[in-house]
C-alpha cells in the first residue's frame, strides 16, 4: 500500500497543529465546554480585487468524519503531554457543532466570514488547522484562476483555458484541489486525469517534446500521433516553431481525407509573433479551422499582453503560475474566536483585531450589479441577499450543505462573478473600491466589546 | 471513508497528465519500447543560490507500487481514446526501469540531474508528472527552509526554528511534505502532528489567542495552561504585549515553586522592539532563562532584519512564507528526454535546450570547500565526489535507494551544506558564482547532438 503514512494522516484527527490538541485537553480539564464561535475570513485583498470562496466541500467531509483512530491515540499517548482519561474521552470524539458558510464559488471580500463554526469550544478549536488549510489554498487558487479566465475572455468568447499545473503545484492534494478550484472559477478542462476522475472534470492534453524527439523525425512523430488521435493537437516547437507548422500543413495536405487535427500548440519563443505567423501559414493553406494553443509560463498578465498584441490564440494552457498562485501564493486568512458562552470576544493585537459575535453578510444591488456588502450581526434583516447559509447542524450536513457537483458550483460562480461591478474583474490591482461596511448594530457591538476588553485589561493591570 | 476520491487518486497511476497516457498508448502501438533516458533538473536559480534536493523517497515509493486499478482502467475506457488491447496491457503494467539520483539533502545547481530515469520509454514518460510534482515541491521548500535556517543561525547557535506552516500551505500533502522538507533542511520541529507521526519529526506548539480570549482574563488563561503544561510557552500579545509579559512575570513570582514556563511568544507588533523590552523585564525579574519566541509573517529576510537589530529572540516560528516558498513558489524544473535507443536526444526550442545522454556530476573541492561541479557523461572518471547513485534497478530499490529516516537525511544535508562556500549560504541573491561546467566529453556530445539534429531538420525541410 503506497502513501500509507500520508493516507493515515489525512484521514486522522492528527491533521492539526499540536496546540489544537493541547488546548483541547486544557478546555476539557477546565470543564470549558460552552459554545465558541469562530470566523474564517481573509484580512486583506493583497493583489486581488475579490476572492472566490472555495474548499467548503472538503471541510465538511472532514468535520463529518473526524475521529481519533487507535493509532492516533497511541501516538498522542507517547508524547507524554496527554492524560489517560483525556485520551479515553478522545476515543469517542466527534464534531457536533453547527457551521454557517458562503457557498463555494461566491465572491467574497476581506473581513467577511467564509465559514463560521459554532461548537463546543474545544471542537471548534481542533478543526482550525484543517479548515484553514483547505479553504485558504482552494480560495487562493480559485481567486487566481478567476483572473486568468477573465484575462483570456474565456467567458465571453470561444477561447479556452486549460489547467496544466499538476507537475509543479505543491504536492498531490494541491494538484487535485487546484484542478477543481480552477474549474469552478471557469477554467474549461484539466490535464490532471486523477482530478478528472475524482471530480468529473473534462480532461485534456496534447503531446510532449520528448515524444517528438524519440522519433526519427518530427514528421514521423506527427504522423504517428495524428493517426492514433485524429482530433489531436500537435506540439510544433520542439526544434523550430515555424518549421513545425509547415510540417503540420504538409502532413494535412498529404493525407487530407485520413487525418484531421484540431490544432497546434506553441510552447516557447515570442508566442504572439509565432501565433500571427502560424495563423497566416495555416490560413494560406486553407486550414482556417485549425486552432492555435499557447502554453509556457503563462498567467493572467501574460495572457492579457498576448491578446493586447492581437495574438490569434484560441486556447491557453496555464500551469505553474496559476496552480501556485505565484504572485500571491497564500491569502492572509484567519480563524478567530468571536464569541464564547454567549459573549462576543475579540483580539486587540496590533493590526490584527477581528469582528466580535455571530454574523451575516448582505450583498446589496443597484441596477443589477452588486454595489455594497454589509457585515451585520446574526439575526438582523437588511436589504440585499444574505450570503451565508447553515450548512451543518449538530455535526450533520444540512440540505444547503449537501455535496454539489463541480459543474453546479461553476455555474453559481459564473453568475455571482457576473454580478460584480465590471471594474473588479479587470486585472488592475488599484481597483479596491468595492464597499464593505458594518451595519449599525455590528459597529456598536465592535465598540462595546473593545471598550469592555480595555476595561478588563485595566482592572487586571499589575 | 473520508477523502475517498483523493486517496483513490493518489494510489493510482491516473496521477498523471492526460498526455502521459496518450503518449504511452502511442509508444505501445508503435512498438517503441526501447529505453529512454529522462533527466529531472532545474533550469535556473531564480532567487536561490543553491537548491536542496528533496522528494526522492516519495518518488521511489510511487515507482515501486505503480499500477492501474480496475477502477482506473474503467475510467480510461470511458474516455474513448484508449483501445481494449492497450487497457488489457495496462492492467499488468509495472515500472521496470532504473533510477539514478542525488541523495535527498544534497545541494544541487541548475542543469544537474536530480533524478535520471532509464526505462522503456513509455514507462519513463508516464511517471513524469508524479516525479516532477513531488521533487519540484519538496526541493522548493527544502531550498527555502535552508535559507531560513541560515538566517536564524540555527546551525551555529542554540536558536530554534519551528515550522508553523500547516494552516496555509497548499493542501494536506503539502503540509506533510513541507514539514519533512523543512526538517531535512535544518528546521528543528513542526507544529504538524500528522507529519510528526508519519516521519518521526519533533512536534512543538504554544497556545492560541482564542484560548486567552475564551478565559475571563489573560491571567486566568496563563494560569490554567501553565498548570497543565509546566514547560509551556505563553502567548503574550492577545491584548497588549508588554502587559502580557508583566502578567507572566507576576504569575511566575506568585507561584515560584509550582510553575516554570519555558518561554513567551510574541506574534505581532515590532518584534525587535518588543523582544528587547520583554527581555529587559524578564531579566530584571530574575527570569534570564525564560526564552523569547517570535512568530507572525516571518521569513529569512525578516529574521535577518530582526537579528541585525540585535533582537534577543531565541526561537522563530515560521509559517506561510516558508511553507509556500512565497518569494519563489515553484522552481523551473524540467523532465527531459536525453536519450532513446542508445542515441542522445535533446530539444532545441528557444532557451529551453537540455544536455543529451546519460550523466554523472562530480563535485570538486579545494581546501575542504566545494569549488566546482562538473557535469560529465556517464562512465567518465573525474576528480571529485560523484553525486548520483543508482537508487532503483529493474523497478526495485537498491541499497543506495533504501528508505532513510528524516534524521539521517538531515545530517547528510547539514554536512553537504557546510561543504558549500560560505557566500552561497548568505541571503544575497547576487551570489550566483558557483562554477558548474561541462566536462570535455559532455561539451563534445552536446555540440554533436545539436549538429546532427540541425542536419535532420534541414533534410526534412519542405
Amino acid at each position: 500500500m503506497p502513501f500509507d503514512d500520508q493516507l493515515r494522516a489525512e484521514t486522522s484527527a492528527l491533521y492539526a497543529d499540536l496546540y489544537q490538541l493541547t488546548m483541547l485537553q486544557a478546555y476539557w480539564r477546565e470543564g470549558m465546554d460552552e459554545r465558541g464561535v469562530f470566523d474564517l475570513f481573509v484580512r486583506r485583498l493583497g493583489s486581488r480585487n475579490y476572492f472566490l470562496a472555495c474548499g467548503l466541500e472538503q471541510s465538511l467531509e472532514f468535520l463529518e468524519t473526524l475521529s481519533f483512530s487507535d493509532e492516533a491515540l497511541g501516538y498522542l499517548d507517547a508524547q507524554d503531554q496527554f492524560g489517560d482519561e483525556f485520551l479515553e474521552w478522545l476515543s469517542d470524539f466527534e464534531f457536533t457543532g453547527d457551521v454557517y458558510a458562503v457557498p463555494e464559488g461566491t465572491p467574497v471580500f476581506p473581513d467577511e466570514p467564509i465559514v463560521e463554526v459554532v461548537a463546543p469550544i474545544g471542537e471548534a478549536q481542533l478543526v482550525e488547522t484543517f479548515l484553514l488549510n483547505q479553504i485558504t489554498f482552494q480560495t487562493t487558487i480559485a481567486s487566481k484562476a478567476s483572473r486568468v479566465v477573465e484575462a483570456a475572455g474565456a467567458g465571453e468568447t470561444d477561447r479556452l483555458v486549460a489547467d496544466f499545473g499538476m507537475r509543479r503545484v505543491h504536492g498531490t492534494d494541491a494538484a487535485m484541489k487546484a484542478a477543481r478550484a480552477a474549474y469552478i472559477a471557469g477554467v474549461d478542462a484539466t490535464s490532471n486525469v486523477a482530478a478528472g476522475q475524482a471530480y468529473g472534470l473534462p480532461i485534456t492534453g496534447t503531446m510532449a517534446h520528448s515524444y517528438v524527439e524519440a522519433h526519427d523525425s518530427e514528421v514521423a512523430a506527427f504522423r504517428a500521433f495524428s493517426d492514433l488521435y485524429p482530433e489531436t493537437i500537435l506540439l510544433v516547437d520542439t526544434y523550430d516553431t515555424i518549421g513545425g507548422v509547415r510540417k503540420t500543413i504538409d502532413l494535412m495536405e498529404e493525407r487530407e481525407d485520413d487525418v484531421h487535427i484540431r490544432g497546434i500548440r506553441l510552447d516557447s519563443g515570442d508566442l504572439a509573433e509565432l501565433a500571427h505567423e502560424s495563423r497566416r501559414l495555416l490560413d494560406e493553406a486553407g486550414f482556417e479551422d485549425i486552432m492555435i494553443f499557447a502554453s509556457g509560463g503563462l498567467d493572467e498578465y501574460k495572457i492579457a499582453e498576448l491578446l493586447d498584441r492581437g495574438a490569434p490564440i484560441d486556447g491557453f494552457g496555464v500551469g505553474t503560475k496559476m496552480g501556485t498562485a505565484a504572485d500571491q501564493p497564500a491569502l492572509d486568512t484567519a480563524y478567530k474566536l468571536c464569541g464564547y458562552a454567549g459573549t462576543p470576544r475579540m483580539k486587540l493585537s496590533a493590526q490584527k483585531s477581528n469582528l466580535p459575535g455571530r454574523k451575516q453578510v448582505f450583498r446589496q444591488h443597484e441596477d443589477d450589479a452588486a454595489v455594497r456588502d454589509v457585515i451585520a450581526t446574526r439575526g438582523e434583516q437588511l436589504n440585499g441577499t444574505p450570503l451565508m447559509d447553515c450548512v451543518m447542524s449538530n455535526g450533520e450536513r444540512t440540505d444547503a450543505g449537501a455535496s454539489r457537483p463541480a459543474d453546479a458550483i461553476r455555474e453559481h460562480a459564473a453568475a455571482r462573478l457576473a454580478d460584480l461591478p465590471d471594474r473588479l474583474r479587470r486585472l488592475d490591482p488599484e481597483v479596491k473600491d468595492y464597499e464593505v461596511v458594518l451595519s449599525g448594530a455590528m459597529e456598536k457591538r465592535f465598540n462595546a466589546t473593545r471598550e469592555s476588553l480595555r476595561g478588563t485589561m485595566t482592572a487586571e493591570a499589575p
